[in-house]
């Protein structure tokens, strides 16, 4: 039963992409709905300022939309937060059923997996998917204050500050949509002996590698298929190794692979070492860059795998290895 | 769309639950399937401990139900550990593709729901719901380390030292079933100003309030047409607050109402203060109690409501409120 791939009949309406002023710079810069200079968004606390980042993002989400919160059916949404209190803060205010996600950097694609499961079951009429990252909350809970100025490896990836929201329904032809989900299969946890908090590209690798072998296997795609095969978010480093280790299996990506964390930040001018990661990564680069290409039928069908990296500082210290995850989300261009 | 009930056709194969000492010396000690005498389980550290009960619950629940891990499309599982890593480090043996969940004490219910949801919809034939705490993991983490002997106030709650597991598969008459869900309602995050961490069925019982009072409205239903209405985890404290707020809207739950947070723990010979409390609490309560007297029909039909507070430490320090919320779920006796 590892092998099942869901088949979904749900249409992406909206969505919306908040970042933070060093994702602005970023060569993606002008895609993005909004973003604060400051990266506070108003907010006394980093924590705060994630919160109000989501719920930035699920409004202008809803606003594209033309409709408001009262129209949601279900909310899915997890962040990287100890308790995933991004989520729970920045969308309590909109009151709306709400299912709490946890799947790290995976969270994106979790998010529209379950949402598009529960639309096309017919549960919901419309359900959301949201999530977030914001680099200086990440950086005092995972690793150091930045203010400690603590030197970074080279591998090491920079945690995005965004947020994304997309607002999904059941295909139905009445309504314009901009992206369709055909299908999905999740991710199963596998760890290959990292346990380097700075090399979680390494880490996420074999698990992005794992899914898309399986559901090349089950369904009898080739990459060749595909418009694109975007992961989220190896980094350059992760990305080489997703490469060879595909590489090594006979199957050749070249030409349809990008990443998220690649595409987000410049390799020249911006010093983030081995490029972006975070929830808010892949989401926001899906909601500014993937999503209206997919509207305009410039891509008209590619895979997103959302990696996550599902360990805590505290396993880490207690000499645990990395549990990473890749969940597969295949979308088609809007009808 | 706040009030949509979803209908169900999911039925419960198996289940499991594993417990620490303290569980297994309270009322209903002898129902739980394994426990362990010095909470450990054979691990090193609490949190590994934690991953160790969630490996056994899923594993006594799959050895009840006959078949190996292979039969399962999928796993539900969330824990209170920062990054949910019960669950990660938990599960990952087992190789079964993975949805990471994250709803504190609510998470049973929450896996529950999604568990029947994605089997009802044939996404996959069968699915698994897992969650855990462990008591001593989770004062560390959330209050401080037990060994400092901090004083506990009367309306603290004592985090349940427990996993369970449960298997779910949609309802096909061919195989015969413990219990059966019928329909689900998920929770909206509600905060009425609590913000006392050690008080956290006041934080919670508004929100079971509320998700029990829109599904009354919705379905029709009255308390008395249920065997039982069972919260997890009100506590004392909780569950009479959850009376009083119902009594105050004209709905009355005597004789119906229990919580399992309040059966887990003696009130009069076990210093628990409010009771029972963490996701593992509703989590060994259900698979312990009330799975088998849905199985012989001694009850033929309750509510689940799941609760859950959903803030962090670091967000009490900054000053926030508890966010909290109630999922439900219907079950009926097995067929």
């Amino acid at each position: 039963m590892k092998d099942t791939v869901f088949e979904l009949q749900a249409d992406v309406y909206a969505y919306g992409s908040v970042v933070g002023e060093k994702e602005h710079q970023g060569p993606l810069g002008n895609l993005f709905d909004m973003h604060d200079e400051d990266d506070k968004f108003g907010q006394r606390t980093w924590e705060q300022a994630e919160s109000e980042m989501q719920r930035r993002a699920l409004g202008i989400a809803l606003k594209k939309w033309g409709r408001d919160a009262s129209a949601l059916g279900a909310l899915f949404a997890g962040d990287l937060l100890n308790q995933c209190v991004g989520s729970a803060y920045g969308l309590i205010d909109y009151h709306v059923p709400y299912f709490g996600l946890y799947g790290a950097c995976s969270t994106a694609a979790l998010g529209l997996m379950l949402g598009a499961t529960m639309v096309s079951a017919g549960q919901v009429r419309y359900a959301a998917a949201v999530t977030s990252s914001h680099n200086t909350a990440a950086e005092r809970q995972y690793r150091t204050p930045v203010e400690y100025g603590a030197q970074r490896t080279p591998t090491a990836q920079w945690t995005v500050t965004g947020a994304s929201a997309f607002i999904l329904g059941k295909c139905d032809r009445t309504e314009s949509s901009h992206a369709r989900v055909s299908q999905a299969m999740p991710g199963i946890p596998i760890e290959m002996g990292i346990r380097d908090a700075a090399n979680m590209g390494a880490a996420m690798a074999p698990a992005a590698v794992d899914t898309l072998e399986r559901y090349l296997a089950v369904t009898g795609k080739a990459p060749e298929d595909f418009d694109a095969i975007v992961t989220g978010d190896l980094g350059w480093e992760g990305s080489a190794i997703f490469c060879d280790l595909l590489h090594a299996d006979g199957i050749e990506v070249d030409g349809k692979h990008t990443d998220c964390g690649a595409m987000i930040f410049s390799r020249h001018t911006q010093d983030t070492h081995a490029g972006g990661s975070g929830c808010g990564c892949s989401g926001v680069v899906m909601s500014a860059y993937f999503l209206p290409k997919l509207a305009t039928g410039e891509i008209k069908d590619m895979l997103l795998i959302g990696t996550g990296a599902m360990m805590s500082p505290d396993a880490l210290k207690q000499g645990r290895n990395i549990p990473a995850i890749g969940h597969l989300v295949r979308l088609k261009r809007g009808m």
